[in-house]
């Protein structure tokens, strides 16, 4: 599939996915389950294009694969995403931010002079976590965010241990530190990821420039009250669990609107769970986001109160336990600057949209100046063998982000 | 645990209650499922008890144990329960009605000259339907509501067929119809049970007049929306089938006090039901009963109406799936009054309630004139071992209980 034009082909970045999607795809959607052969097929691929060129080609302690082209200085520009995918996953999600990125290596690989600063392409390791319930797993190691006692205790569902696996990728949970040297001289992040969501289709837009990831604030809740005969337990006497939850469903959900933010009960289960009884428990999750910490710890403080408010109206208690959290991530003013200025001289606009989902852009956002570029996705659908993105919208994105990438590589240009 | 004395006996009834509870009970509450050698046992324990009385003792095509005392007439008075139980159930739910009977059938035995009406205690088979789903199976074949199809495919947990685990205790499917001979010349059926609620308890009553059985409908609903990811999704754009079910779960509590009836969703599931996703479809159950039918049609209608403005709200939809339908069953006029008589004899007042749970009374009072008494149900609990009835409630019940049949069986008395 490789092409010795020297011009950026968005095309031949379109046609890298395809042979991509055909050797580790199929009708039932990616398999690129990180940690599996079809994970290491589709980094072969990878490998074997990169093999082409002039780079320097590192696996870190992590498992991340770094593809290197000097520059005039050491100043290091980053660009990159992810192979893995979800079981039964998109095309797009990841391959498209490191396929992309592979093609603005090869333009530069291919220019008459070396750039001015060093450029570095990334695929990282695990970004989904689908498998291990870790997300963001080789981007969080280099910028240290990983909590080790925590991963040593990680299996996967058939009852693997996340250390022995990793080992036979070659990577050692004793020395992930080690990857964080990686980090050195790196002066900007740049990706390009399908927006997951239905907001550009909706502006009918093709591309959009990204601000930031937003942040998330992610609990479980008991509700519990007291389990009773369906029959026989008069209404005014019942502690009923299910419709505590049912009140805070739906005051969560205003909360959301409220605030502009996104709030969601995901899963509920109550207890006994029989067509003729009261439920006397009922566990449910709430997931909040916000682009805005202010306004996410506002929602999470009002949540709180919802929760209380909920369970006191039904004469039942409520027991909040925290799952997952991680602030906002505000990207690079002067990075989002050059996306804007691609994303106008593309597709002749400015729209500005936070990112709803979290993205190995959100670690290096801690650390690093970072921008992103999303791509369209049809009907918003995402981590589902339908994701989709048009050709046309192909070519946007992959031309606004190749065009950002070279302000950033080329500064003085 | 036979005593001779031909006086009636409560303390009696009790000791033969807490004897089963022994044989057939332990810490973990009452085994008596039905179709098990726990249930054989505890029949045991009542065959042993008849056997030293004068009566006629026979199993009908059902599975029901029939104890028959002669009386001046062939017309026959009836009382029973049931021996078995839900799994770690309670010592009194059906044992009290089925070892009440028995103390009543000791003293009509013991008395110098025969009733004048004939009378019989009946121990129904598998009145929970714990172990196949199917309550009230003894009761419902003699009154010839049961469906045979339905029976034929009804299975276990442990995926034993119905049909052939009653056939290891002599009752064949095919053959059960025969079973209806057993109302010919029946002109009442009474029984003694166990509240199962809180509505005495909270009167300061021990024992309480039965009007009739309440009529109940149920429904599976599933509302339907669209899954998306929690964080890229605006709410504004969503279709969540957790917040249709949550309006609808609160709609339907109001519904049921504002008709003076019960209303319950009982058991929810959605999927994908993670915490990083909008649930696309949310299954529920409902449960709604009232004691009087144009009550409880006007609940159905106005429940569907809530159900169909709940997925609207949310712009989802919904459908409803038959589950169970039972009508009310209300008591005979002259029957009830009898009991009433009994209960202002024994405790002074004259409290009527509904029994929200059904009872073998439910099928009896289809076809033949019916009556019940309850007993205070401690804390109103229920189908578990902290089930419990104080003695002196008991006594009272049993006594009531005892008058109320007497009048039956000696009706010029």
């Amino acid at each position: 599939m490789a092409s010795t034009s020297t011009a950026f082909n968005a095309q031949r970045a379109i046609r890298d996915l395809r042979a991509l999607a055909e050797r580790t795809g199929g009708p039932a959607g990616a398999r690129r389950l990180c940690w599996t052969p079809e994970w290491v097929e589709a980094r072969a691929l990878l490998r074997e294009e990169l093999s082409t060129l002039p780079v320097e080609v590192e696996q870190d302690e992590a498992g991340n694969i770094w593809a290197y082209l000097r520059g005039e200085t050491d100043d290091l520009v980053v660009v990159g995403s992810h192979l893995d995918s979800v079981p039964a996953g998109g095309w797009l999600d990841g391959a498209l931010g490191v396929l992309g990125g592979l093609e603005v290596l090869r333009t530069l690989a291919a220019a008459p002079q070396r750039p001015q600063r060093s450029f570095a392409l990334v695929d990282w390791a695990d970004e989904e976590g689908a498998r291990f319930s870790r997300s963001l797993f080789g981007s969080a190691a280099v910028v240290g965010t990983l909590d080790l006692n925590i991963l040593r205790e990680l299996k996967d569902k058939w009852g693997n241990a996340l250390p022995e696996v990793v080992a036979e990728h070659g990577v050692h949970i004793d020395q992930l530190e080690g990857c964080q040297s990686r980090l050195a001289n790196v002066v900007a992040y740049l990706e390009l990821h399908i927006e997951q969501g239905p907001v550009l289709e909706h502006k009918g837009l093709g591309i959009g420039i990204v601000t930031g990831t937003v942040g998330i604030e992610r609990e479980r809740l008991t509700f519990s009250g007291q389990a009773a005969h369906a029959g026989t337990m008069p209404m005014g006497m019942r502690r009923d669990s299910l419709r505590a939850m049912s009140r805070f469903a739906l005051e969560l959900a205003e909360i959301g609107k409220r605030h502009n933010g996104v709030t969601t009960v995901g899963s509920v289960s109550c207890w006994p769970g029989v067509v003729t009884a009261v439920p006397g428990t009922t566990v449910c999750t709430m997931d909040m986001r916000h682009i805005d910490a202010g306004a996410l710890a506002a929602m999470f403080a009002e949540a709180k109160e919802a929760a209380q408010a909920a369970a006191e109206a039904e004469d039942c208690t409520v027991e909040l336990e925290h799952i997952f959290r991680i602030p906002p991530m505000i990207f690079d003013a002067a990075l989002v600057d050059s996306v804007r200025r691609a994303v106008k001289a593309v597709e002749g606009h400015e729209f500005e949209l936070p990112s709803g989902a979290l993205h190995d852009a959100s670690e290096m956002a801690r650390v690093v100046p970072t921008a992103m570029v999303f791509t369209q996705s049809i009907a918003g659908l995402s981590h589902t063998k339908e994701e989709d993105t048009t050709d046309e919208h192909l070519v946007m994105g992959l031309t606004a982000f190749h065009q950002a990438v070279l302000e950033a590589v080329n500064p003085g240009s």
